[in-house]
């Protein structure tokens, strides 16, 4: 019902995820009011983004660069890796600037029902990483679902002979109301439990 | 944190209405991972729209060429114009199937407290339209908040003395629970009774 071109762009912006007909057609109209320049930035930004990012050949995070700048960061810790599903996860480790080691970025988990094995993971490259540079502890990192427990055996498995294997916390969110928590929560919050200092 | 093409792309993105950061980075993440002509056709689009779509300029509704298909449909009843403040409601209006009229597209409704008054809305092409032009019914389908009120009543004022103005119904809305309405929307589906045939 749209003229032509603006019924292209609405259906373009369908095709992004968690975007319905609706919103396509909100932002559609919004951008159709914007001034040119904005317009065009946002166009030349997907184009540059698409044309430029790749991925770190060490670690596999998204980066511009051959290598990505937190492997490039000589104040890192390079002795340990922390073992992600997603680049996005690294973003929310680096957000609590609490992890000063390197990552590797999975590219996603194993997932048979999918068609994901740990071939088509970037799972190779952590074991060659592992042997060859001098690495002193994994931190597995991979978030707790059914396929996601499973990754994280299957690369402990594969890692436990050459060096420390450890995994994050599970447990009651900060703020969360244990009358709230799930059981499988409270039994790992449990099951992790610790002496105080 | 991220490499600094991607950093941008999720800049523009956020740019958009109800897009905020955590969906930014959503849409950019997926957008680096598909195919290289999915997200060129999006750009395009982007500029596409953008360099064509412009204003109807009989009736104001977003259009890629002078005079929109609407106003250009020779089997649209001519003597009755439907008013309303955005092309989004001609195309809410158009989905119903039920009116044969044509339209007259606002651009928004009068709002001192945005600086919006009459002089920045499509007013005065609308009553050069209705002096012009034989137009024997005004129907105002405007949104029933305090601004598109004060647009209701304002236009009424301005064209009651050259042709008939109608507003559209308000009321409780269909499948909509009694128990559930709002006092205004009850008070105005009352005022609205009609006799059964």
């Amino acid at each position: 019902m749209y003229t032509p071109p603006l019924a292209r762009l609405i259906e373009q912006l369908q095709l992004l995820p968690g975007i319905g007909p609706k919103t396509a057609q909100r932002l559609a109209l919004h951008l159709i009011k914007r001034p040119d320049k904005e317009v065009q930035a946002l166009a030349q930004a997907l184009v540059a983004a698409k044309q430029k990012v790749g991925f770190c050949k060490i670690c596999f995070h998204l980066s511009a660069e051959p290598v990505c700048s937190i492997c490039n960061n000589q104040n890192r810790d390079r002795s340990t890796v922390c073992v992600v599903g997603d680049s996005r996860d690294v973003i929310a480790l680096e957000k609590t600037r609490e992890y000063r080691g390197l990552y590797h970025v999975l590219g996603g988990v194993i997932s048979p029902m999918d068609g994901i094995g740990p071939e088509q993971l970037n799972i190779e490259a952590l074991v060659r990483r592992v042997t060859k540079e001098s690495v002193e502890e994994i931190i597995l990192a991979i978030s707790p679902s059914v396929e996601g427990e499973t990754t994280t055996l299957y690369i402990n498995g594969l890692l436990r002979p050459f060096t420390k294997v450890t995994r994050i916390a599970f447990g009651l969110p900060m703020g969360g109301d244990l009358e709230y928590a799930d059981e499988v929560t409270l039994a790992r919050a449990l099951e992790g439990r610790r002496e105080l200092d």
